[in-house]
């Protein structure tokens, strides 16, 4: 298959496949989600991914419907299915089928969603351009829901602007981006936020922690401002499907980049972490 | 039929119509919807509804698939496949079909989705009791979008606390409950919030106080604070499905209720309003 898309045991490509009108995903957004990448079939962290989900789901108290080990088998079973193995392997889990009410449904199983879609990691090379946005989302952004409306919003509003994405900030606090996290390095060290409620714990902001901490990089977690973020040495993002990318211009302004060689260092062992192993 | 789904065109039975995975909704709760009521195929204000989701849309950059008018007349067409004409009449609209990617899909229609569910006016005798909650929602509550697990979480929070449903407040600032506007009486005056990005601009409310006016009760516009809640002579939320409601217990005191006759007028004069016109 070209893609795949999974609904509760049904499958098919993605195009084919069909929701009820009344999962509640359709009414409130009622779900949360994770995203994982693979290469040649072998997922990259599944593991501390499939933690998030059920992390997420347990947040806004949706019963999993099944186990993890049985989740992770099923992965790899719709995996064998699809064409290629370089791989966005998206999972989602949303509060049941039942008529529109605000208030949990009573005696009703959650809905599975998965979706493989080819897809490679974004080209390491590539440096980003970003506008600053007020971050008007709610206090929950620690959990990964289908509440997106406002990232959307966000990262549309940046395209317009000519930029690739946005980055929100909270007053003068400096928190993500439409769908990454957002890292600065100053005077050799790196300084990313904490992971409270206004920012996703990303997976693979954890995982660059660990890698530029096996490099002998300081990582100083705490938060940062937008004034420390236009006047550092380094500027970075990291997600899933672009892992470590470096922002060229914020507002139309080119970032200083003015620690080539410890970036470069960081960010060819981050590559070379997501094609040596198969974690 | 015993209520109607429609879907782009799709019409049947709520529980038969399924939409596509890749619908907007599915990945990021991104839409906007209204919701009106009909009492004997009457629809009750469904103009303001109109105006409403079309604001709302405009407000997330949802272009409508169809003029205002050609709306209201398929509205009208599907009552009449419904056996009662007691409805409540559900529209929504989302941000079109296409893979999943944050920035909006270019070229692509949004879809239109209606649901027609039999539905009468909550008892005018009702009283509930609420719970405060700290209201930690996005700063775009003005619009009607479909990002409401927050809303979903206040109502079950309340619900297991035995309440009936939950009033933010952001600070001390009252804002509204779960998925009603909150306005309290005092000294013979009602006290209602302004419609700013804190609450949504209720119909239901906006109508209350045309009709409050009316009966030469004075209606004060501004922020309301808990313990201005507390104090009340009366507490009473509006909305479209339930039009004048007291609130008899916060947080498991019962509210002082001690402007029973000025609650009494209001209440029936929502409620002869309701059933005396084809508005």
């Amino acid at each position: 298959m070209k893609n795949l898309g999974y609904y509760n045991g049904k499958i098919d490509i993605i195009e084919n496949i069909t929701v009820p009108m009344n999962d509640r995903v359709c009414y409130f957004g009622d779900g949360v989600y994770d995203v994982a990448m693979a290469r040649g079939g072998k997922p990259y962290l599944l593991e501390r991914h499939l933690d998030r989900l059920y992390t997420s789901a347990a947040l806004v108290r949706i019963g999993m419907p099944m186990e993890k080990a049985e989740l992770e088998k099923l992965i790899f079973g719709l995996m064998a299915k699809v064409d290629t193995g370089d791989l966005m392997i998206y999972i989602q889990v949303t509060r049941g089928t039942a008529e529109r009410n605000h208030a949990f449904p009573k005696g009703v199983p959650a809905n599975l969603w998965i979706t493989l879609t080819p897809k490679t990691l974004a080209a390491q090379d590539d440096g980003i351009t970003v506008i600053t946005l007020d971050d008007t989302r709610y206090l929950h952004c620690n959990i990964k829901t289908l509440n997106l409306l406002p990232n959307c919003m966000a990262e549309q509003f940046a395209k317009d602007a000519g930029c690739d994405t946005a980055v929100f900030h909270r007053g003068d606090r400096v928190t993500e981006t439409a769908h990454a996290n957002i890292h600065i390095i100053k005077d050799g060290r790196i300084i990313t936020a904490p992971t409270d409620n206004l920012i996703l714990p990303g997976i693979a902001r954890g995982r660059m922690i660990e890698i530029a901490e096996s490099l002998g990089i300081h990582v100083e977690i705490r938060p940062f401002t937008t004034e420390e973020m236009t006047e550092a040495d380094e500027v970075f993002t990291t997600s899933t499907t672009a892992p470590c990318r470096r922002v060229v211009e914020i507002n139309k302004s080119a970032t200083r980049m003015a620690d080539k060689a410890l970036f470069a260092k960081l960010q060819g062992a981050i590559y070379a972490d997501y094609l040596n192993t198969s974690r």
